[in-house]
């Protein structure tokens, strides 16, 4: 198994792996407020839905160490409009939004939790008794969140694992591995899963434009864990399909809808139509963290638009012209009737994915947490 | 209408745009021996179908007139020694091996109409007399092959602009422009033809990896001519179809089988199966030298695979692992069954392809030349 160490919680800054400039250099960037955090998610040092959520409770860990307030109530405001910061990173990925909403309710019962203020102490003495307790609350329960995402990885590679066959050609778009989440991955969490039971596998790697994700990422993980694998531009998938060396397609997600409807990188959906085309199984594997139950179906999942540099610009080199219009959304959305499964650390949700993505959430409470 | 001159024979060089540094820098290169204008195909300075057949024309013209042979049989064997050179450049294109067939002809005829050899002169003098016209007629036949080819593209954009809706979005992949044939182009021939009717439309451009005609080449001639568009990755194609902003699709051929069946840069296939999944219309635009009877099916047609630098570098940039495994194929084979409509300068041949495509061909002889 793979030693990537995505992120992690470091005495007080958050370290993560800069995916920026991987696989030429493995450079890892140290925050030290949490602004550093808002930029490396927005700028997509850090990417992956899960790997998404877990920088951002971290960084709400971050920046509220290092609040100064003299009341609850500044504490209060300060600690959510951090928290307000990091919701405006992006959009799209539902585990930003589930990671902070769990930080906003452990802020709540940490608050509940800690010593009353003493009038008697200076503000400076209160503060520093008051507020640390909530403050260390903040920092384990970022913490567990990473270490409870390796483990949920783990699940639905054991979940997932006996959808790949011996001698099965695998295709994956984009990077849902060790480098998307705090470890192991989802969709090559499931890869890794099958190639641990000494399963003979192939991995086809699709590049992923415009951010190269699965040349720079997937194929740097596949090499490193030694795993059979080839590196094909995403216009080869279909090629590759109507050949016959593709047995199942297998990608993450950013955000499920209760429907089924899956949000993932951009080309996604073209692959699930020429999966459908060929009779060749299509699954998302993903965390609950990503499946939003308050959006009913994928037409609602906000989809970003980035910047046209990153098309018209590689590597720092302009490749079109500069008069051309850009259109570059980062995300599509896979109708859940393309999808055969989705696989999550909880069980394998199989359609109808209204009935059964909701048997995943045996309480109701679980919806919103 | 763009003033861009793909290639032309100037005095005694082949000159041709530089596709490899476009759009950054519009250069044009002098080939003054054949091998340069090999080499020019082979690393794709010169690219696109039915200009790769008239860059191979104009090279064994200027090959040609370089030789110095002192008898028929020498001349004859260098000549066609030529000739075989060219055919090892790039597989897959039918218009390369048609125009090297014609030169071959013209040749023959040429030899037949020259004066006879004169026993009584130097062999220097008899070399110059007797082979100059021969030499003469294949510059000759090489600048007709170029004329003939924008006037074909100019009646496949009369032929298929109909097919070109007022308000219309349009997809096309790569570039099957004027930098891909002497000039006007094939798919943007007809798309240049609708837009010079008056026809509002947007054409979105697949950027087309690895060598991003579409990025590079595409859009810089659609700038060039003011036709409205927007640049895309090929990852988007798909998207934007389910969203309802594609009314039909639009690409060139490297080769089509007597079946139908149509090779063309790698992506289109995905992008047929595309079509086809959002009921959209899926137009093949290529001249009659495009279509390769010999070949039943498109199983037959050689498709070549190229370097992996290719996608693992991008303007000499590293991007991938260096360890990583690579596949490159550099087209891929559309069936028949997905293509609504074959537009030629000839005719349009509908479906069943088999019968119509043959009807193309009233002239047995045609099938060889």
């Amino acid at each position: 198994m793979s030693d990537i160490r995505t992120i992690y919680w470091k005495d007080r800054t958050v370290v993560m792996i800069d995916q920026k400039v991987l696989p030429a250099e493995e450079r890892y960037i140290t925050c030290r407020h949490h602004e550093d955090v808002i930029e490396a998610i927005k700028d997509m040092t850090i990417r992956g839905a899960p790997a998404i959520g877990i920088a951002a409770a971290m960084g709400i860990a971050l920046g509220t160490f290092h609040l100064k307030a003299d009341n609850d109530e500044t504490f209060h405001q300060a600690f959510h409009l951090i928290c307000d910061e990091f919701s405006q990173t992006r959009p799209t990925a539902r585990n930003l939004f589930w990671a902070i909403e769990r930080m906003r309710k452990r802020f709540i019962t940490a608050m509940a939790d800690r010593p009353a203020l003493e009038k008697s102490r200076t503000a400076e003495q209160a503060l520093d008794d008051v507020y640390a307790p909530v403050k260390q609350a903040l920092i384990e329960e970022s913490i567990r969140i990473g270490k409870e995402d390796v483990a949920a990885n783990r699940r639905i590679g054991l979940n997932g694992r006996a959808f790949i066959k011996n001698n099965n050609g695998i295709l994956t778009h984009c990077n849902a591995g060790a480098l998307a989440t705090a470890g192991y991955g989802t969709a090559l969490g499931v890869i890794r899963a099958a190639h641990e039971e000494g399963k003979a596998i192939h991995v086809f790697v699709d590049e992923t434009r415009p951010v190269l994700q699965g040349a720079r990422l997937t194929a740097w993980e596949l090499v490193k864990d030694g795993i059979p694998s080839t590196l094909i531009t995403d216009n080869t998938a279909g090629f590759l399909m109507q050949q016959g060396k593709i047995d199942l397609v297998i990608v993450g997600a950013d955000r499920i809808a209760a429907n089924g409807d899956a949000a993932n990188k951009i080309g996604t959906y073209s692959l699930a139509v020429l999966a459908k085309a060929h009779g060749i199984p299509f699954y998302v594997a993903a965390p609950l963290s990503t499946v939003d139950l308050h959006i009913r179906t994928g037409t609602d999942i906000p989809i970003e638009e980035r910047a046209a540099q990153e098309i018209t610009n590689i590597q720092g080199h302009r490749i079109a012209p500069e008069e051309i219009d850009v259109y570059n959304p980062a995300f599509d959305v896979t109708p859940g009737r393309y999808i055969t499964a989705i696989i999550t650390e909880a069980d394998v949700a199989l359609p109808p994915f209204s009935e059964n993505i909701a048997k995943l959430f045996p309480h109701q409470s679980f919806q919103t947490s």
